[in-house]
């Protein structure tokens, strides 16, 4: 009979959920101060410690800190949240318009998170049949380096509203990288209670019970009393 | 002059930091007790508090249980992994066989991660020019789960060695669900130190200076000598 793992002690725990739990997409109350080397070498070994498919560890970071790039970035913004706004029928766009979506100015630097779809690295182990692989091992890293981020107390916000060509040219990325995130990354003032989107009304948080399902798609899965 | 938000306690970011460095692609040593609902649930709901695109929470969760359909997954397994070991020349197809890939018939549920892209939850708010956004965010979901997974003692392992088009076909997934992973999720007897595919040769950590780059892609950056 094989023994059980030990899990981490309850602080241990409790530590990682709340890290889970507070982890915000922060668009304001970014400090003019920049991330120290340190502090940034940290926080990538944290993304670089993310599974990668083959073990191909296929992201690549750009750490933007020139003022002017950062400007230009914004204006690439400006006209993609433009473009998105008029999709909008006139209440839904009222909302939108009043929403924050990125720190691109506040913040002291910015993170480009790229994928290396070319690299020969991992052996194309596991990407036969899935090819999005290499770009998902990204997404990981992300999401890793974002809940370090939340227990040093710096904020860190996706912005998607852009034109990933118009950001892969501004930054010189080859053509056969892909864009996966612009981030935009710094010490901030605070973080939020709620997500901002929840906050001001944009959308409710759903229960998870309701998306998940018991060995089949269209079965719902019926938690027991202790997990509600 | 703005405050600083105040960095977590040195416990708890070392936490966080032990689970990100310990947390590996488990394929051996499952154990056949299934995880109680009240562990699952705790799973879940750290996977739910993932940043989504506009608030849109498009993760699904399929908890795979029934033992048929647990084997027939791995009869996919099995044929797309003969013919991606088809696609290596010989020194590295006999090192390829040798890696364990998977532990489809060994833990005692899967569970199986769908992006629903149709969803209009989060009108559609930041996915205007990057329409990979809800599926990236299914991604968030994933890591954070199997941080938390870590940090319970319970193994999570990414099986992407299957044919996508047989899972939907398997679990009754519509047809514009995205599947985005099918993980083996169980206790399990112990963590390697390493991953797999380091440990057995596959594939070497890359060092992530020189993965990083200041300001364009072209350009390395220096971490001053504290960052190193």
């Amino acid at each position: 009979m094989k023994r059980m793992a030990e899990p981490y002690s309850e602080a241990e725990r409790a530590a990682l959920y709340r890290a889970i739990r507070e982890r915000r997409d922060v668009r304001s109350g970014y400090i003019s101060q920049p991330l120290d080397d340190e502090t940034l070498h940290r926080l990538l070994l944290a993304a670089h410690h993310a599974p990668s498919v083959g073990f191909m560890q296929p992201w690549r970071f750009i750490v933007v800190r020139d003022e002017s790039l950062r400007k230009s970035m914004h204006e690439i913004f400006l006209r993609a949240n433009a473009d998105a706004a008029a999709t909008y029928d006139s209440e839904r766009r009222e909302k939108y318009s009043n929403l924050k979506l990125e720190g691109l100015l506040e913040s002291p630097q910015h993170l480009c998170v790229v994928c290396d779809p070319t690299s020969e690295r991992g052996h194309r182990l596991g990407r036969h049949t899935m090819p999005q692989m290499p770009v998902f091992s990204v997404v990981c890293a992300i999401q890793n380096l974002w809940l370090a981020a939340r227990a040093e107390g710096i904020g860190v916000g996706w912005v998607s509203i852009l034109d990933p060509a118009a950001v892969k040219d501004l930054l010189r990325i080859p053509p056969e990288s892909e864009l996966v995130a612009y981030l935009c990354i710094g010490h901030v003032d605070n973080f939020a209670e709620m997500p901002d989107l929840e906050r001001f009304g944009w959308e409710k948080r759903e229960d998870i019970a309701t998306m998940t399902r018991a060995d089949y798609f269209d079965r719902p899965y019926s938690f027991q009393e202790a997990g509600k």
